[in-house]
């Protein structure tokens, strides 16, 4: 199987069970979870080899980031570990008009002070296939932009495939560089581009529409504007209530655009982790079916996603398959 | 930010959790509510200035009842402790076409044992702009009663705006006086009525139909039989399912009618004290907003509770105004 | 009351709780259930007297399945005590799209090591007026084949009603019977038969379709092959999701067919024990109420277990009828 | 096996969890429990055929209580339902020297509000061997005490063996009669004394003291005044701290006194119906055994109940006998 | 009652339930503690007013902060929202030999980044009477440290009493400033030390030993070196393992020695807090009895707080004076 | 680090929590264990490179097997699947005089059905400096016992270092084989014996007591009977009650006798892998220190092990040696 290698941060994440809002909690159930280290989990867990790279705490909290992380099968030889703490979010689950709340605490973690020496690019590059990064990585501190940085030109002068999901996020980008010139400077290292028209707005500052027309201008002007990035790939979320959502996926290769049927989940169990669940099923895809097949599977694991509780897709790829090929879940296997 | 007093039983409710049956749990969720002191809560936890009037045990229980109001803001210095067993009742919810079931025990509790004497009503109102009341208290115990209307006296001689929920419930008024009467007789202290049609034909012995121009006449006589009442408001409920809800407000205020878009929940987490949302929104609205943004300010409260567990709604006024401008909840808050 | 007799395996079933994959839980909720004492504990709990057969553990496992049937009320003189373990399943709850996944443990358990000198059929029938048994039963080992073959003979000769629910599963007739022999051999002792085309296509290889008519015929060809059978009541369950789902009875008694209207019931709590829901319903009312409205019954029976947690229905029989007579359960019992 | 007929209030017992307190907790275990139920149960449990007398709420709480007595294995066709709400009483379990605290509201309920046409005494009592009643239910109101009284009175005219454990309780006796005197009454009826020097101090108004040769004496001057009463059974209770116990047991029989080792328990899980565990365990050994051994077996009774959660004792009697011969715990049975 | 203000951290401790290891659990107890507003929460508990002044984020974790603090009964005026994270702490419980582990995240939140400017000193100090500091504060950042001392100097000024706990902690301090040199300026405008020969040693850079004499030289060595320091209380504790722990307290006050006797608390639920509980206990002490019996208060609340889940000791005083009166704790208070 | 190759059945274990009894709980607690894997789990927290060889089900119950492995470190590529269900035990915890109870279910599962030709030993045992077994797994089935000697025989043959806990159980040995002619011939392949007195009377059928001078006759004796055994270690447990016990270690190595301190656990959170513990930590020490601390290692681990729950040892050697230097856990590790 290829090997994938993805990089960045780990967040523990806090949560209070059973749609409960924190102020009538007392306990939460937690997870480790991290856009990045989601994708490499999934893609472990569908079989693939994966190995993330990161910074945990060199507390019992990292040692359990790091057996989650073990248990899903992904290589942690590359996690270092240091003195501080954790990055971590709450969330506060909504349901239907309550809409869910997240509070974070990252901006000083040990992911937020790694340093481009920490990681040997060269051995945990050692004979990836894959890379995936995303837009958090370098919006969360200089540090964390410049270890990226070094990885993606390596990767680059591999010939690696770099998968960018760009996950803008205004909440973030605190420590001087803007955003956008950052993503579109690091985008221009990477060879597959997951996103859609918001992203491809935000960081182009166009500003087109998004209807199917528009989202084919949007991605050729992106190729043009960025050459390294040979396709586009994206879901859009129609998210009715916080129990209620749908998702599509849609994708321009070689000037040929494909898009999905629209998948629906109702009841969500959990939304988080499944901009991820599409990465990694993109991913598996791309390795294994051909462009349109893997965007269908992208986009089935992003909708099974919505029912596993946590931040990872804990699917196989056989159970997404089947997802994929229209089962919807009314029956029980025995 | 204006006070206001409430007077009420205060209840601990125990559900078995996870919408399991009674006997097939060992464990029950406990709450502390009561229908005024929900609407305390809610303002207090909106930014009002609130006080509850009650009777609760001077065990450890009655210590928690105390501890959890205070955690809602509301002024706990007329809570009075007494030898007597707090009120409490038992919540079986229910899912789909199974209909949640209700237990009370309450008859012999320590509100149900209040004496007039046990308020100093003089002080206690204090300051008030608003006393809200609900015609449970008065069904609960003679003592009950009359320590409500010797409130009711001084507030309507002090020209404190008092809001009146009849909620009449035939499970109550086993001590004597029949509840039509006295509900009457206490509505005309107050200037605010909540309630609907049902609750109309209910005291005046009417059987106003409950079309739009139904509710209409049924106002205006309501307001001719009882001239202290100044404006009514009503939520109409439409129950699919213990699963789905849906809530509309409506009013009839200086003879103009309006009412509110239908606004559907689905799942419904808790239905107890959705009554109470509305009447905490509605008291809220009239305080800062016109009467018709009143109204929509209480139908979104209302709405918004039935995705909150326990008996209070712990929604924030800008919660409750998104709701109110149509946001679904299908977006995370970060 | 009447007296119903059941045989049948009792099963341990394991649940990580809040539809969690169960390599995310530390935690099971467990549940004794077995199709055929599922039935048992639902009539009793209804009022009928009841007396389950089977073998279980003489451990403190097999000791809580006793007290377990107990508190439903059923006789449990005939359970016997054996040095096996008692079999289980693990249940792994979906949702949505994502299908619910159940792994057994059952063929070298108590009921599995069941001999006929075990059971005194001649005292454990004395008084009973219906005799319920299904597939599963001769599907787990040539014992419980025999056991059960020896019982339904004597049943047959006393002029028991007998009910039969062939259930036939793939995944058992591991131990060298061939399945839809045996099955219909068994049925021959029976006088009501349980299930519907499926069912029939496969115990005689026919291929009647799913429509009205073809249900007729497949139900009047069975009666012809195997005259013992005089109804035929059959449940149709259409599975939208993981977490909606419909049912819907049909039957063929002395030449006419009857049918009832659908009962959607989202969300889902449970599906198990649905079917044995629909089977206790239907014993039910053939002993209160005519065909037509047993049926009914035994369909609303169906669909209100969908909303309860467990494998056995633990509604009373006037929670029954309010389905049965179309209340939705939109509001709270008090 | 003999049967035993137990008459008294059933509870629903309240606690939070891991040692809280209430006001930390959000969520209670319950158990069903009272003193005499309790006797019932734990003799159930060991095999004794046993039956009790009581009335629990028509509620779904009086239905999970008797759902929960059958699961014992208690006969409980003289249980009655009526529209009062079950007894109930809070427990906050302490640790160390935290002293534990409870909190009941028992005093309405519907046992308090029994009347003794309730009760069908002559079938109730039918074959029975022994009748076990306590100081508790004449001390929760008249109606208790009349139709106690009534069920003594037959029950000492058919020659039952009547056990009596006076257990007063201050906190009781609120309706106007005395207690000392009416326990006195009640005793008289009696055959066994389930008590100690306390209690014979309370009931004559003597002022024995606590060693051997006062305990001889009091039970001599008992036996003389109520001349009904052949043995005096008694445990003594030696509390270092809440979670560290040790009990031992006394009797005086025909002029003979005995007495047991003292057994410690550390850590204690529950202290609750340690007594009424001696009190079946002496019961199931005058049964068994002679009335020696039947202290003993009582007091091993009473150590091994406080490692077990609940009211109950759950315990087997080959459980109970191996403590009794010595067996510490130390090991695992597998 | 008299007035006490707190100021301090408030941190989020975030515990395994049951003593399981952090990578075993999959959720985890949370509390809101700090070892000031540890101080005043046991202290508005027991009946006093008292006032915490802090700064918690503004989103939905600083709200359940404020309405824990609310529940205690602590004025919450003075608490600043900001847009830093809570700090916060995880626990990992021990037990007998295996130690408990700690680990923060609390250098760069919400309280890290106070700055003098956001306190009104003058406002929160108003009619205080006592005024209690811990010398974590001024060990977290340099904000911290001038905001502190800006309300010390300003309480000195006013006569207030100031209880100083130095609390040395070697895993702060880490803004620049040495520990020690600013302990000593803070305590010089303290008036009461609480704490003994370990932090005298640190602070004066002595190295009495840990008798009786060398404690007594120790305290009057201080307080020549710092003369505003009147009184010295100390409390030591004996560690035998994670779940057996002993604690007595002694003093030096105008020359005058007293001890208390050593309590033992076996087993322990919760060692965190009970410094704080030492501290509040004595301030209790201090305003309601001599110095000897506020020593002996404080001792027996330090003992009971032991016997607590969470940081805040929630016994009444009423509670504690029974420990102190030497109730172990061996029976049941109905 | 050294590379350990363990080799065994993987067993789910389901505990009521809370030292609740099964018939009152609804939940179990679940653990991955097995004697053998539990000693390569210690040892790869540790840091050891460990293989872990065995059978697990191919359904979801054996992938969390899989997963949970993988989280300690262990390496599982030899892990096979099949469709046989996973062995499990059921595991009632005592308290102080209440025994625990284990019922087993792993007669039939997927490592009894294990065949020779399902491990490719060649491979598994490349590299491998120490491979450890235990008399359970030869017990179960005449396959394992097969499949076992083949490794042996291999491992002897490259001069690996094996270590053999001969466990004998009572409750295996049902497929024909005698146990203790099976052992002694498996141990012949070995060369450290884990076990002391009771397993050499046991397989030797000799009859030596337990003093220090019998030990050392018996391990004499052993190594002159099996001359392949050149070490022998022992534990010897003194359990006081379930809640509180003992370990202490004593060896024979090339005739010189040594043994630990007694080292007391109370309380006792789980029993359960304490000698698993003993065995890795002896493994660990073999690997890093001399004999006699090896000896001093492995009883602080045994001890250790006791305080943390599950099956497995989840300390690390830092924490082991804490506790062999005498640290009893009465402080707070910040």
């Amino acid at each position: 199987m290829s090997k994938v290698v993805t990089f960045g941060e780990v967040l523990m994440r806090l949560s209070p069970s059973d749609s409960k809002m924190l102020r009538q909690s007392r306990e939460m159930e937690f997870f480790f979870g991290g856009t990045e280290m989601n994708v490499g989990a999934s893609l472990a867990i569908m079989g693939c080899e994966t190995r993330h790279i990161t910074n945990v705490s060199d507390c019992f909290i990292g040692e359990s980031a790091i057996a989650t992380m073990k248990s899903y099968g992904i290589d942690t030889q590359f996690v270092n570990r240091t003195e501080h703490p954790i990055g971590l979010y709450f969330l506060e689950v909504g349901s239907a008009m309550r809409a869910s709340r997240i509070s974070y605490n990252r901006l000083n973690g040990s992911f937020a002070n790694i340093k481009p020496e920490q990681v040997d690019w060269e051995k945990a590059l050692e004979g990836a296939e894959y890379f995936h990064w995303t837009g958090i990585s370098p919006g969360i501190s200089e540090g964390a932009y410049e270890t990226l940085k070094q990885g993606l030109q390596l990767a680059n002068s591999k010939g690696i495939e770099i998968t960018a999901d760009p996950a803008y996020r205004s909440n973030l980008w605190k420590y001087g560089k803007e955003g956008f010139t950052v993503l579109k400077e690091l985008i221009s290292y990477s060879t597959i581009f997951i996103g859609g028209v918001n992203e491809i707005n935000e960081i182009l500052g166009t500003s087109f529409g998004y209807d199917k027309d528009s989202f084919i201008q949007a991605a050729e002007t992106l190729m043009k504007e960025i050459p390294s990035i040979k396709k586009v790939f994206d879901k859009t979320r129609i998210g009715v209530t916080a129990s209620n959502q749908a998702t599509q996926g849609r994708a321009l290769v070689n000037g040929q655009y494909f898009e999905t049927e629209s998948l629906e989940v109702n009841p969500v169990v959990d939304r988080i982790g499944t901009g991820d669940a599409f990465a990694a099923g993109l991913i598996y895809g791309l390795i294994n079916f051909d462009d349109e097949k893997a965007l269908k599977f992208a986009n089935a694991a992003c909708a099974i996603k919505h029912t596993i509780l946590g931040d990872v897709n804990l699917s196989s790829a056989n159970d997404i398959l089947e997802v994929m090929n229209g089962n919807s879940g009314g029956r029980i296997k025995r």
